[in-house]
């Protein structure tokens, strides 16, 4: 191992207490050693993901975080509500490694062949523990980055990128032709919508605001409905009559957004058909990957019989998938990590930035516009916004 | 035609005015005359299932019904409460004859040799309008009642037996290996407990009060659970431990019920895991094939993304099946038409019986035991209990 790797460095970590507080902090852990088949990466960026976000704040009461450790060693606690005290049951008393994917450096390799090949290079990875200043990995998880994509470009190849081509994969695996996505200005919604006129499948963006409609429309969406409208629910099902819809991919989660959803397709579907007793008979899908609303989902089954609502997740996706499809996927977000398949984010935080009760306040509202990179190994300088 | 066979005949309707009301009567209507490969069916019994209560009442609120005709030709009224009379606004103003299934004798035949081999024979029959004095239907749709068993044997051989071999047909091909079933201690409740003791499937049954519990465990049910009772969600849990359920067919739909057999089944495939952020990787399924509790359906979302909420149909299915497994599960269903697949009824109504206020109360409240039979061809005698 290079001279330059310390013997120990700082991990980032979410601990709940059986006094349901979170609290998530900075623990100095010993920095692995590469087995023959791994490498060390020094992480250089790693976002901050929705995803990572529950982990990482176990759905606490965060209007109510306080700070507390040193200065250089900032802690953030906060209250656990009843109900995320349940959910969070099982990881009481367990401090747990966060951050699901990034970028960086290999500083270090095991003996094999495929692992010093990798010396030196910038790579992306996935497979969470990422916001740590060393990251020890299997040489096979390395995405290497291509030329002129560095790490800050290339610390969110995997999640986003790879959710969005599994919501067009799932779509046509399906057997749908177009699709529906809620939160749709996000991050994620704005790829989807340029994968989507990439591959000409008519996609229905629903957002939340008139400013999401402008943001959506000027990147070239065509179908984007704003939810807070009065018009929305004939809107929607205009949209859908006119691309046949009939899988949506929901990040809300909560309330009656998946519901109306399928009353939509089904007004779209039985338009001008005779009386059904058991409505359309085309399946009408909705995936929730998300959980923006917490509270219950509402589904008022006024939609026939052929329907379904169900959880969807990437990693199970790809597994069904099968190594060869996903492998082509993840070439197609390499060629495209600078364009299609770019992030953009509000700013960049330092460890130590991360843990101030302002920071957090930012990056947890999840609303669009406030996707932010963790830098491991920054300093304070770090924080200027990219 | 022989000379027994009327010009005319009554059939039964149900009609949604534009005032908000349902209107069910009995027509006279022109009894028709075989095409070559048809056959017309003296009517003698016909079930009044959930799935023809939805139909004929339209979400009524019964509680209002008033009497109306004639004593010969009587007519029920009931309005339809605002949520009922916009679901069911395809139907305004159209009559729809109702019954999806029954038994009876082939009276008259087409001139192909499949229509002729049938007539004088005990067929029973599905595809609706059943709740008529006379129905002409394709020879294809018969099927010959075994020695011993009569129309009122067999008036119930389509919907609640195919139904019970769709669910478990459905469980083997979703890869499941045991099943919940709520509403358990329904006719078709307690056929599911027959097959599955005679399949040797772990069946878990969810009812609503001790008599239910005693009604399944006498005939044999292992895992029967009061979802009344403070200890449900412990003893659910529990029996899909025991039993690896992870699929339910649920009959009631509205409320929480759905939400909570799915976080039971987290529950027992967690136990004793390691933390999961994503909760348990193993799909839970629930199929809502009824509308007993007309809510919304609420979920929690509380058990991981690896599940799915969705109406289960059986139409579909059969398609999906294709005509050799529908046959195979037919010709299972006529073996056991006594036994197995024997249903059992609080007693049976002719026609104008069927149009009383005090019978519509009884036969629409859809509790346990009150299933009844329409006699179409039947006079006021035909109204003794069976």
């Amino acid at each position: 191992m290079s001279d330059d790797v310390p013997a120990r460095a700082l991990q980032l970590r979410s601990l709940v207490t059986d006094q349901a507080t979170i609290q998530v902090s900075l623990e100095s852990v010993d920095v692995p050693v590469p087995g023959p088949d791994q490498v060390l990466i020094r992480m250089e960026a790693a976002p901050l993901n929705p995803s990572d976000l529950g982990l990482l704040f176990g759905g606490a009461d965060l209007s109510n975080a306080a700070a507390a450790g040193t200065v250089d060693l900032p802690v953030i606690t906060a209250p656990l509500p009843p109900a995320a005290a349940r959910a969070a049951r099982a990881r009481v008393g367990k401090s747990l490694p966060v951050g699901n994917e990034g970028a960086g450096t290999v500083v270090a390799t095991g003996s094999s062949d495929a692992a010093q090949r990798l010396l030196g290079k910038t790579v992306a990875v996935a497979g969470g523990e990422m916001y740590a200043q060393y990251r020890c990995i299997g040489a096979a998880a390395c995405l290497v980055l291509p030329d002129g994509v560095d790490a800050i470009a290339g610390a969110a190849s995997f999640v986003n990128p790879m959710t969005v081509l599994g919501m067009v994969e799932t779509m046509r695996d399906e057997g749908h032709t177009a699709l529906i996505h809620t939160a749709a200005a996000s991050n994620l919604g704005q790829m989807l919508n340029r994968v989507c006129i990439e591959d000409e499948i008519p996609l229905v963006c629903i957002v939340r605001s008139p400013a999401q409609v402008k943001l959506l429309t000027d990147q070239g969406a065509r179908h984007v409905l704003d939810s807070t409208a009065e018009s929305f629910m004939d809107g929607l099902t205009a949209a859908i009559a006119e691309t046949s819809a009939t899988i949506a991919f929901d990040a809300v989660g909560g309330g009656l957004l998946a519901s109306r959803i399928l009353t939509c397709m089904e007004a779209a579907l039985s338009a001008g058909s005779p009386f059904s007793r058991y409505g359309s008979a085309v399946h009408k899908q909705v995936y929730i990957y998300g959980s923006l609303d917490r509270s219950p989902t509402e589904l008022t089954r006024s939609y026939g019989l052929a329907w379904g609502v169900g959880g969807w997740l990437l990693t199970p996706f790809l597994i069904k998938a099968g190594p060869a499809r996903s492998a082509a996927m993840r070439e197609r977000v390499a060629r495209g990590l600078t364009t299609t398949f770019a992030s953009s984010y509000a700013g960049r935080l330092s460890f130590v930035e991360a843990l101030q009760p302002e920071a957090v306040a930012a990056y947890a509202s999840m609303a669009t516009g406030t996707k932010y990179l963790i830098i491991p190994n920054g300093g304070a300088a770090a924080g200027a916004a990219s």
